[in-house]
């Protein structure tokens, strides 16, 4: 019987994460003080994040970063997580390539985002830090954080936007039986909720305002740490174990990938996958190509600009240089709530300048398409986010039926979609258009777009 | 690091699925013809079933039953599951209990359905069968099979009950992601539906007419062939993959279970779990406890009679020597849709006659409490009948602090409850009663209930 899965004992979970900022040919450009222009130290970020998590954000030196048992232990629970051939999408598309994923559906909260949500809880617990908080718009990061927050006998509370709240209640079920205290934003609870709720009683939120509430809650609040799910260098960094496992699973499958997919939002299940093989195109001359899937309506590296811009739409945290649609952008309202994000994170930002990835868009119902193929092939369904990079290695895979090439692709299957069914069920009734906006919201986007690409 | 998951590779999928009926000191009791009250020969079970699956039924001699390779391949997507060892939950319980679970949710359905569904429709396509048939309630078997019609390339017909079909759009839209056609039950599509609608217009469907419409396609439907996911010897059989691979499991963690426990619906997953080492009990005298966890609501093996009585409600299958509480019995509207079953699988009703096994009933909402419990410790969000087999666990393990014995628990984790998180809304927002049930449907059930003791 040929192998479909291929698998490691927990003993294999990696004793330490990479850090691929050591090795950069480049290093970043410095994360900069709005009102100075001055270039920000681990103490700066210190009243928000935890002091570990920040000196991590800028630790451009270790090349390894131990990972503290206590997270491996926690990682036990679900990592190492299984390395699949995908046999029967291959045949389905009659193509030569070996396609291969990693599944990081298997976690707890049911994608990738708990790997750094362990880690950030860990950490917070060390510090004495009692209650942690955060933002989340689909929930998956709110999930994550719910349940690492559990684990290490933290306080969490969330606040997630009014609109999805009541919209997506499956999600807000998920971390609150997780135990965590979800607050639909705009809230009474901060001066930033009031100020929006006086204004507009009916307000349904939105991202930049959960982030500035779950902010103004860290610094108003003792022994409360804000967190974040992706973007920050310290996130990508906890998200390596993706591909540290993934690369001694390709070795027991007898294959290095030709080309290595993510779907792309902030960038961390994107650098979760690719770090750990980039590494061998910087340090050793591979030329393994790295792929961040994105949706067309959210496209920052295919159509972004690499500037200094704000990471909130407020306009409150430090300046990051990265490719960015404008922290203004008003992304499409596509079901893939985690790729709706203006800008891409700063590590990713200087490789993707630098030549060592490529990016590809993809329009909402053609990663639907792919992702029904996959779901019916490989037996998964899978997160419309994860549907952006199924649709990238079926690109992929057809490009070698066309050349008769056998590529070996890989692509990090960031999550399932059992609770994004309501999604699949507008795509199938036919009702799901490419970017599900109003005619007003489309008229914005392409002058938006327009603006950027003048 | 203490080992948490015991995980084999797919090379260990059992080669042979285990017939306990080959070792039983009492056979079960024929299955009869109601009208002649002859007993049933395989021949007379082909109009409905597929042959091989007919055979298996009633095969009292051959004590191992190969398992076809290309069932085994597609096992091979998600088997074999892991076992997991529980330590979480047994120090939030402070039990010396040892606390091991067989983790079935992992499978792309969710739940361990999908190990006879892909048995099922790997024979009905041997025999030149093109559709196969079914009915839901809850959703999880139409879902198993829909997936497992897919791989083998039939058409999937599901009945579903039409009040399931409108509240639960998630089931639905997972059976039709996997390419099914799902109806609602009553449909205009049968004679049965037919009926009722012209009836009553606004029939919200039940159990009993679907198998009825799903029946009635497949005896009057070309290559067309009936399919159930419980109950039946021949599904129980398949199911014991669950507890073979976990033998061996249990061995890698140099353990043997004192007890084992399992929901109970119909029966296929206590079946899969506890057969296999039920068979030590049988063969070698070793003491495993084996224990039977239903709902207080419908209490088939707790409170039932051994008795002839029909598989549906509404008379039309053979009789089946079982616990039954009546097939006129309406279980209360739990949210553990899989459990409310009148009936208990032939096979588990004498080895229950026989002391064999044991059954524990639990009221609703302890059972959720029970679900958040292991949600928060071990991380899976368990679906609501498995809630049942956590709940005897816990119940065991707490019993197990009092004596100070340290013994080793076996449970099995038949799926997971992504999909039912209205579910746990209603527990945590505190509108969860025991039974749901109406003060009309109460007094009924409770008449219904004295009548069964008297």
């Amino acid at each position: 019987m040929r192998q479909k899965k291929f698998l490691l004992p927990e003993s294999e979970i990696p004793q330490a994460w990479y850090n691929i900022q050591a090795i950069m040919p480049n290093k970043p450009l410095p994360i900069l003080n709005p009102a100075t222009r001055a270039p920000l130290a681990p103490e700066d970020l210190f009243p928000i994040f935890c002091e570990e998590c920040s000196r991590q954000e800028l630790d451009t030196v270790h090349e390894w970063i131990p990972i503290p048992e206590p997270v491996r232990e926690q990682y036990a629970s679900y990592r190492c997580t299984p390395l699949v051939r995908a046999y029967e999408l291959e045949a389905a598309l009659g193509t030569p390539a070996h396609i291969y994923f990693k599944n990081e559906s298997v976690s707890p909260a049911g994608s990738h985002k708990l790997n750094s949500a362990l880690a950030q809880a860990y950490y917070a617990k060390m510090q004495g830090v009692t209650n942690i908080t955060t933002e989340t718009g689909a929930g998956q990061w709110g999930g994550a954080l719910s349940y690492a927050a559990k684990k290490f006998g933290l306080e969490c509370a969330v606040y997630m936007v009014k609109a999805s709240f009541n919209q997506k209640p499956y999600r807000r079920s998920i971390m609150q039986t997780f135990g965590a205290a979800v607050t639909p934003s705009p809230s009474m609870s901060t001066r930033a909720g009031k100020d929006i709720i006086t204004a507009n009683p009916n307000d349904q939120g939105s991202l930049g305002c959960a982030i500035s509430e779950a902010i103004e809650l860290a610094v108003s609040t003792p022994n409360c740490k804000y967190t974040l799910g992706s973007v920050m260098n310290h996130v990508c960094l906890h998200q390596t174990v993706i591909g540290l496992e993934a690369e001694k699973q390709m070795q027991m499958a007898g294959e290095y990938p030709d080309i290595v997919i993510a779907c792309f939002g902030g960038g961390s299940n994107f650098s979760g996958i690719a770090y750990p093989f980039m590494r061998h195109n910087i340090l050793e001359g591979r030329k393994t190509r790295f792929i961040a899937a994105e949706p067309s309506s959210c496209p920052k590296l295919t159509k972004g600009k690499f500037e200094y811009d704000f990471g909130d739409e407020a306009g409150l945290t430090p300046l990051l240089p990265m490719y960015t649609l404008g922290h203004t952008f008003k992304p499409a309202t596509i079901h893939a709530g985690g790729l709706r994000y203006h800008g891409a994170g700063v590590i990713m930002s200087q490789l993707m300048k630098d030549g060592y990835m490529e990016a590809q868009d993809y329009e909402q119902t053609e990663t639907f398409r792919c992702g029904v193929l996959f779901a019916r092939t490989e037996g998964i369904i899978p997160a419309p986010e994860s549907c952006h990079a199924i649709a990238s290695a079926v690109h992929e895979a057809l490009e070698c039926r066309r050349t008769g090439e056998a590529k070996t692709i890989l692509f990090n299957l960031s999550g399932h979609g059992f609770v994004d069914m309501s999604a699949y069920e507008r795509y199938m009734s036919g009702e799901m258009s490419d970017y599900d906006l109003s005619d007003e919201e489309l008229a914005r986007y392409i002058a938006s777009a327009d603006a950027l690409n003048r």
